[in-house]
Formats: C-alpha cells, sequence, structure tokens
C-alpha cells in the first residue's frame, strides 16, 4: 500500500488531510487557500446539492443568479455585516493589465484602469441582492419571495483547512422576503428543518438544532440558528444556518411594500446556507483508519464490483454474470461501477475502494461462481459475508439500506453519549480536556462571561437547543442566576 | 397591455432587450456589465446546464473544480493566452478592507492588505487547470483526463448586452488531456459535435459546424471548432467553440508524461465551452413580436392551464378537470404549470404566457367543459384549436413534440434561405446591406485580407464549414486564388 494513512490516534488533524488528499476528494491548489475540488469530492459534492435542491424547491423556492462583486458602498450599508466582513474580502480595484516595461514577458497592472469604486468578491450576497430585491417588491403581492442561489463566496481565512475553511468555497444561499416577521421566523426555522433533515437522512449524521448567542450571530441577522454535529475526535462544527434578519437589510436598501392595509412597511427577510464544508464534516465524522465512509445515499459509487480471474475464459464467465447485475442494480437506481482495470490487482483495488468509502464493495471469483456463491463487503462494518447470486441484487439493496442506518446509529450514539452536564467551572474544564463533546451547562447569559469561559478553555456556545428543558442553575463562571443549560464545545 | 415590446421592424435591439426584461429572463444589476439572472431564466438555464451535462458524462467526461482566481503570473506562461485576456480582467490587489478614517461609516482598501503577486479573477481556466494537471499527469496511464467544470468567469468587456455579452457569465468549461494529437483532435470534434447536437436538437437552432480562421482563434489554441447560429435580423452568433490547444499549455506549464514506450513527452489538450449566451441566442432566433417562443425541451413550463369561470361551483368542477390533467401530464414527466391566481384576469394571463414563451397553453373555460371541449393554443404559430377532454394529454405531447420539430425547421429554412454566394465585393457588400445573413466568398487565405473585408464591410470570417466544397475561384477583394468559399457574416 503506496497510500498510507495517519491514524486517528496519532494525529486526528493529519489523518483529516490524509483523507482528503488519498480518499481523491480535493488537492491544494497554487492559490493560497483555494482547493481543487477533484472529480471523485465534485461527485460527492453534487449528490449532495443534488438532494439539497430538491428539497429547496419541495419547500416552494426557486434558483436565480446574482452578481459575483458586491460594490464597496454596498457593504457600508449594513453596519453589523460590514464590520463582519469588511476584514477579510478580495478586493478588485483594477480591470486590465498591460505588458511591464520593465521586465519582457510579464505583464502588471494598467495602473490607468483603476476603479472608480472598489469591488468586493461577494463573501454572501444580502447586500446585492438586497439592492436588487428594491426593484423587485412593490406590493404584498409580491411576496414572499423564495430565492435561492448556488454559487462561489471568498472569505479570506487567515488559517485554512479543505472542505473545512477555504478561502472560496462553494454554497447555496437563500434570501427570503416577507411581509410579517411571524412569516420570516417561520421560513428561517423551515429551512433549519430542512437543513437537519438533509443532514441527518442523507448524512447520515445526527445534529443538535439550536439558535445562537448574540456574539456568535451572524453579521447582519437579529436571530442566527444553527445545525451543530459532533466529529470523531470530540469536537464541534457548525453544519448550516439560518438567519431571522429582521428589518435589516430591507431597512439598509430601503426597501419597502404596500400592505394589504395600504400601508408602507419594510419587508422581512431570511437567509440561510450550507456549504462544501459539509464534505469535510462527513468525512470527519464517519471515516476510519482505513479510509473514508460514505453513506449509500450519497456516495458517488455505491457499489463496487471486482472480477478475480485467470484467463479469458473465467473473465468472460464473469463478465456475464457482471452484465446481468449491473443491469439490475442500474434499474433500480443503484449507482455501480465495475472495476475490471488489467493494470491493477484486486488487493490493490480492495484497499482503494476501502479509502474511497464505497459502502459496498461485490468480489465476484471464477472459483465462488461455480458454486453460484459471491462475496460482499460492506465498507462500514467490514463485515464480509458469502452470498448465493440468487437474490443478490435484492441483498445489496437491503444491505445499502442498512448501511445508511447504521451510520447513522453510530453517530446518534456517539453524540448522545458525548453531552455531558457539568456543573462548576473545574467540572466543565475536566470534561473539556479529557472528554470533549458537548457540554451542557448554565450560563449568565452575558456576552462578557461567554467572551471569559472561551478565553479560559477555547470553548464556545455552540447554541441554546431548540425546545431545551428549563430548570434554575448557576452560571459556572460569575454563578449569577440561569434558567436553562446551554451546549458548549470546542469547535471547527 | 402593460407590457409593451418594441417591434422587430421598429427596433431590433430595443426588442431583445425588452423580451430578456419583460419575459422575466434576466435583470441589469448594479454591478456595471453584470446582470441578475431571474428565477425563470435561470429555470431555463438550468434545463439547458442539466441536458449538457448529461450528454458530457455520457461521452465519458466528469465534473470538477477549480480556483476562481488565477495568479497573474500563470497568465503570464502562454504568450498569446496573456495576449488574449489580459486587457480585460478584473484584479484583485488587496485582501482587506478597514474603516475610513476621514468619512465615517465608510470603508476603505487596507493598504497594509496588499497582495504580492495579484490574482485575476479567471477569465477562463487553463492556465490554473494546467498547473494542476503538472501534478496529476504521469504516465499514459493517467491519460486522457476528461474534466468539465460549471463556473462563473469575468471578462471586463467594455460593451456589454444582457446574455450576450456580460462581464461576468455561467459557462462550462472542458479541460481533456490526451497521450496524442490525434485523441486530442477527435475529442475537439468530439465535442463540437454534442454542441451542435444539443443547439439543434434541444434548442430548435440550425448550426453551421466549422474551423475558425487564425485571427479569430481562441487565445493559446492550434484550432478553433465552432458552431454558428443565425439571428433573425440576419447577423450570425457564435455558439460554441472546441479548441484543439496541442502542447501549448503542457509547455508553458511543463506537463510532460512517459509514454508506453518509457518517453517523457508533452501532454496534448483541448478546451471548449458554451455560456449563458446561449440563452441570449435562443431568445433572438426564435421570439416574435408578442414575446418568447421557447422550445419545448427546454422550456421552464411547458403546458399552462388556466381556468376561465364564474363562481366557485364552476370552479370546483373546473379544478377536478385540471387536477386529473396535471397528473397525468406530469406523470408523462411534463412541466405543467395551473394558473388559478385570483389577482390576474384571463386575458392578463394569456398576454403573459404568451411573453413568457409557454409552448401550450389549455384553456378550461366552464361552458366548454359542459361539452367536453377544451381550447389549447399553441405558442409558435398561434393556433387555437377546441379539442374533446379524451384523448388531451396525448394530444398535448404529441403538439410538444410538434413545436419542438417546427421551430427547428422553421428556423432551418431561414438560415437555409441566408447563406448566399458572392462573386465579388460589390455584389458582397450588397448582400451584407440588403439581405444579410451568411454571405459565402472566396477568400485568398491571409490575415491581411480578412481584416481589410472586415475595416471596409464589419463582417468578419465566421468560419471554414467543415466538409466543405472544394472550388476553384478568386478571392473577393484581392483576386488571389482560391480553392473554397468561407462564411462571412456580421456577428453579434
Amino acid at each position: 500500500m503506496s497510500k498510507e494513512i495517519t491514524s486517528r490516534s496519532q494525529d486526528y488533524s493529519q489523518w483529516y488531510n490524509d483523507l482528503v488528499l488519498k480518499g481523491s476528494l480535493a488537492d491544494y491548489s497554487a492559490v493560497r487557500g483555494c482547493m481543487v475540488i477533484k472529480p471523485y469530492g465534485y461527485a460527492l459534492w453534487e449528490n449532495m446539492r443534488d438532494q439539497l435542491d430538491r428539497m429547496f424547491k419541495e419547500t416552494g423556492h426557486v434558483n436565480a443568479y446574482f452578481p459575483l462583486f458586491v460594490p464597496r458602498s454596498f457593504l457600508e450599508m449594513e453596519e453589523g455585516h460590514a464590520e463582519g466582513f469588511a476584514k477579510e474580502c478580495a478586493v478588485v480595484t483594477h480591470y486590465r493589465l498591460k505588458s511591464n516595461p520593465d521586465k519582457k514577458g510579464t505583464l502588471m497592472v494598467d495602473p490607468e484602469s483603476k476603479l472608480d469604486e472598489e469591488l468586493i468578491v461577494r463573501p454572501t450576497s444580502e447586500a446585492i441582492i438586497w439592492n436588487t430585491y428594491k426593484d423587485w417588491i412593490k406590493s404584498y403581492r409580491d411576496l414572499p419571495l423564495l430565492i435561492n442561489q448556488w454559487a462561489n463566496v471568498v472569505r479570506w481565512e487567515m488559517r485554512t483547512r479543505l472542505f473545512l475553511r477555504t478561502t472560496e468555497f462553494l454554497w447555496q444561499e437563500g434570501h427570503t422576503a416577507h411581509a410579517t416577521a411571524d412569516e420570516a421566523i417561520a421560513e428561517t426555522r423551515q429551512m433549519l428543518d430542512v437543513y437537519a433533515r438533509f443532514v441527518e437522512e442523507y448524512m447520515a449524521l445526527p445534529v443538535i438544532r439550536g439558535v445562537k448567542t448574540e456574539s456568535e450571530r451572524f453579521a447582519g441577522a437579529v436571530d442566527t440558528y444553527c445545525i451543530e454535529a459532533l466529529m470523531q475526535d470530540g469536537k464541534a462544527l457548525q453544519a448550516g444556518t439560518s438567519h431571522f434578519l429582521g428589518q435589516n437589510f430591507a431597512k439598509a436598501f430601503d426597501v419597502k411594500f404596500l400592505s394589504k392595509e395600504n400601508q408602507l412597511e419594510f419587508v422581512w427577510a431570511t437567509s440561510w446556507g450550507v456549504s462544501t464544508r459539509l464534505v469535510g464534516a462527513l468525512v470527519m465524522a464517519h471515516s476510519d483508519d482505513q479510509g473514508l465512509i460514505l453513506p449509500p445515499k450519497i456516495a458517488p459509487v455505491q457499489v463496487v464490483i471486482v472480477p478475480i480471474f485467470k484467463g479469458d475464459e473465467q473473465k468472460s464467465k464473469i463478465d456475464e454474470v457482471a452484465d446481468i447485475l449491473i443491469k439490475h442494480l442500474k434499474s433500480a437506481g443503484i449507482r455501480v461501477k465495475y472495476d475490471d482495470n488489467d493494470n491493477n490487482r484486486p488487493g490493490w483495488k480492495f484497499a482503494e475502494y476501502e479509502m474511497k468509502g464505497v459502502p459496498v464493495r461485490v468480489t465476484l471469483g471464477a472459483r465462488d461462481l461455480e458454486n453460484n456463491m459471491v462475496e460482499i463487503a460492506r465498507r462500514d462494518t467490514k463485515d464480509k459475508q458469502s452470498i448465493s447470486l440468487e437474490n443478490l441484487q435484492h441483498h445489496i439493496i437491503t444491505l445499502l439500506d442498512d448501511i445508511q442506518q447504521n451510520m447513522y446509529n453510530k453517530a446518534k450514539a456517539y453524540q448522545q453519549e458525548q453531552i455531558t452536564d457539568a456543573d462548576n467551572l473545574d467540572e466543565f474544564i475536566k470534561l473539556l480536556d479529557e472528554k470533549g463533546g458537548f457540554i451542557a451547562a448554565h450560563w449568565d447569559g452575558t456576552i462578557e462571561t461567554e467572551a471569559m469561559i472561551k478565553d479560559k478553555t477555547k470553548a464556545t456556545i455552540r447554541c441554546i437547543p431548540l425546545n431545551n428543558t428549563m430548570e434554575d442553575g448557576k452560571c459556572i463562571l460569575t454563578g449569577k442566576p440561569s434558567n436553562q443549560r446551554v451546549l458548549f464545545a470546542r469547535a471547527y
């Protein structure tokens, strides 16, 4: 095996990088902080994107596309928004290069092409979109406006990691406009539910739904709802956010509508997004020291068939069996690959597909086939079974469901086991250092206390869970009264 | 009707803008030269994209994603490429804004965030991709590499038009790597055929396949193949290009592979792309003075059903009929919309869907239904028919096919009629001014003559058609010998 992976226990962070690179999901690029999403990784993202897109459309949303660039002055319009994004953005200042007279064969910025106003490569599109909505919304009849955009965005992050935090990333951003606050809040919550359902049902990853504290809110939001997932090293990862923006952007861009009562009112807004970061979450949550483990529902290849044979005669017999199996699986909508590439030996292939996390491997061996038997290996548990050719296809379909469910159950058990109460700061720190996971603790509700706990422990409040149990208690730092526990964790 | 359209005869160019804006395809944005693609226009683009994507995958290609930014020095690597794109590109020079101390509430570029090397927002991705391929290609076993990318690109065009020429546009760019020139040329031609097939079969728009002259070649290509379509005003529009890049990019980025014969050789390349420009072509080629006419195969809504009724009793009877019809059409894969919105009257709806180019309109009138009849109107010919409810769904499906075919036939007849031979310059100019279309004329094969004809007439050589007839003749400008006619036209 040339493709060795660092083990999780040895170096979790390196293990993750190894998986992404050797599992052929992505590669580093020559551009600082940007990655190349390789075909296998992109196919995974396509499956995730297509399913999310279906769910958005089922909930009444349509797609559109807005410009890549945000004029500087637009970013200034909403104060909190400007503060949140101005410090890390790619700024276009010129629109032309010219030959460098001092160095033949090279180019330089043409100083005469300086823009009157700089353009920011969108870090998010509230500003450009609300400037557009101003023209589209006149009356209550134009509402609600339920629009989503699939796009690339750029945030000039100082420390980057493949998928988890890259300068450029792919995402979707929903931007909706409503006549009432209630409607907008309902939309915010609906999309949080869509995200939770997607991550749990398709990515086999349980999440906690909650609301962010003020200091962790999106820049420009009144409330930020989130789903939080747990990685195998006990750190949390924010997997999606849905923001109730109140009338902040409507006021910043002067977007008013004539209500049914003939009153001119500011429009209510939401925005919500998930990104290629989800691919990173998927890798970190499920994989093992042999490679990726992908949930069947979104795996680019769900079943790989590997033939084992000597000579053309055996091969052609295996081909016959494989052809029928592939036809049956494809007609059942299964993504199947037959790898009869001569250049690689079966052992190499086994390791390769284990690395790539293909849920089910079917080995068609010449000798087994004489007895009408094939070997099936599942990636999640690594169990192998000899199965009769009869009903093979039915068996595989059931097995895929089983793997999907088993992956979720395993992650769910881990998550449950990793939510622990702490009633004082010592306990809190000990749990963080020795166990990790989410720590449910009382907090006095102030930004100052939250910041101090973060300074001391590197743990942040991931969220105040929705439908939280109310109970009286005392803040672990200040001892001040609190009426509910919030979830802390160290996080990606 | 509030939505009046300028007629083609009055002002073709304004007619086009009216259609795009009032047909809800796109809107101007606040960013110079960039447009907003509205939900209806984006749904059209999605249908085109999805079909192209299927065709790319059927021909063995996979999708991937490369960075938005190209370092300045990468653009310099291939000389022709640099010359072609350096003069119109968005240049990122800084990565941070800060509060402007001189003007409260505004932002300014932080001079301390200047990049060591400027980043260009990709005008096309050959440079960044071939720099990556260098790491991916070692041996003939790694070839061919058949990758496509769906992305946004930016070219700082001086004069822009919605869809046809925008600063930012959406496109796909295929970038393939091969072991031999023959293989790369075959790929270039194959993708040209895919484009031609897509535009003809799905967009109902006949094209001419050809090869560009040297002066019209893509910057960095050895040969540029193209498909050329004809608009209703007699001007040509380049609808797609496929480039044989030779070893130019492999040499610029030092991409070599070990051949089967154990020789280190430079890799052969192709690239090919179509963009949202195709939406503009579609609009210009088929529409009329009442609005868009969209081919059924890619129309966002293929059938719209409009009820005409008085009172709830009539309405509920119509709903019953509509529900069954919708169910049948949907199960046949037809995209159908039932517009029973109370806010608008039937006449308004008729005009609206005519404007939006919906291929088939079904009117369910209470009185007609008593006789089991409905009215069907087709958008392309504007014919109306009373049809029995029986077999309605079958009739509609056949009608959609009919419309698709009729639109192609009409465009094909027009194209054929608009290809005219000219044997001298006077005839050439007269034809250009009075008839337009493609003019087939002899040319001496030199860049100078091509440039002089362009200066005199504003006509360019659109292409040298593939499978051209060879015939002896004399250049219309210089009288020098020529062995084939080439196609000239004024073009978008």
